[in-house]
């Protein structure tokens, strides 16, 4: 089975934006890349955040930090989910600063569609060693 | 409003095909990635290059410099531009030496339809710190 | 001439679902998106591994040497190949360590049209210096 081009290129589009909304500042619309029961887990972080609110103050936060860091996406490999309305998708998401590699992590998201187009439902970050 | 799936590809495509046109020696190849009137800004360089002859000898004095570098391009998203004929892009680029990472850039990039396809016609890259 | 919407959309996925099935252990996955006949040839290694019972050793081999290393690939241009069947395709692959860039190397492929869908036919890696 496979994904359906449009919906492949949907989430390199939502990928894009989201990096750019957090790395911006833009912390409501990093949020609206996530579902509105959206969930995001890292182990760089205790607790996940859930849900537009929590998202959106996580964002506030990492900005906040004052620290200018990029969140780099690439090698995405989109994959069917367990309905015809969700995908699976894994890439890889290197947090650099303007000269050094701060971490390199793996994204493994579930994907939903809405009314809207396609958001992350989950996010669940690896973290390497 | 949406980017068709079509036009976000075909911007996926230009990158590719401009960064291994500028890393190759290709300079004419570089400088035909952008409109007639193209014009590329860059804190790293004093002045812009604006139209193909500038452009152009721009890249050869870029590879003419002699240290091998790589324009790595990712999280690229695409918007629509102020006309239906024009995008926006916002991607991340990292210059990269062999094995150092030189510099991490941000393109901020005004694409335009030609006869041949999409072309940037402004390149404004923004350097982080 | 310029190569369709999908079948660059097939490439990323390609390219995606191969770096995550080598970096997951997965052998028999990476060997799979490779023809029948594919061939990976590398600078980093001195003979080139041919035909599925090859790459799938070569594979298990890079696994088992133990160095957690992430192959991420980027900026990827897909041009017309030979015959309407065939496609080059130019891309920047960065195998890095958590923290650590180990080396970037520019994929230089031949994919080929199976029934399964698009799998590269010839892997040439060049390493840089």
């Amino acid at each position: 089975m496979q994904v359906a081009t449009e919906d492949v290129v949907a989430v390199h589009q939502l990928y894009g934006r989201q990096s750019h909304a957090i790395d911006s500042g833009d912390a409501a619309g990093w949020a609206a890349t996530f579902t509105a029961d959206g969930e995001f887990r890292s182990p760089t972080y205790p607790e996940p955040a859930t849900g537009t609110a929590e998202l959106t103050a996580f964002a506030e936060r990492f900005h906040a930090a004052g620290e200018h860091l990029r969140h780099v996406v690439s090698t995405i490999h989109v994959r069917p989910g367990a309905t015809p309305d969700t995908l699976r998708a894994d890439a890889y998401l290197q947090i650099v600063a303007s000269t050094h590699l701060v971490r390199l992590t793996v994204l493994d998201d579930e994907l939903a569609r809405t009314g809207g187009g396609w958001r992350v439902r989950r996010r669940t970050v690896h973290r390497d060693s």
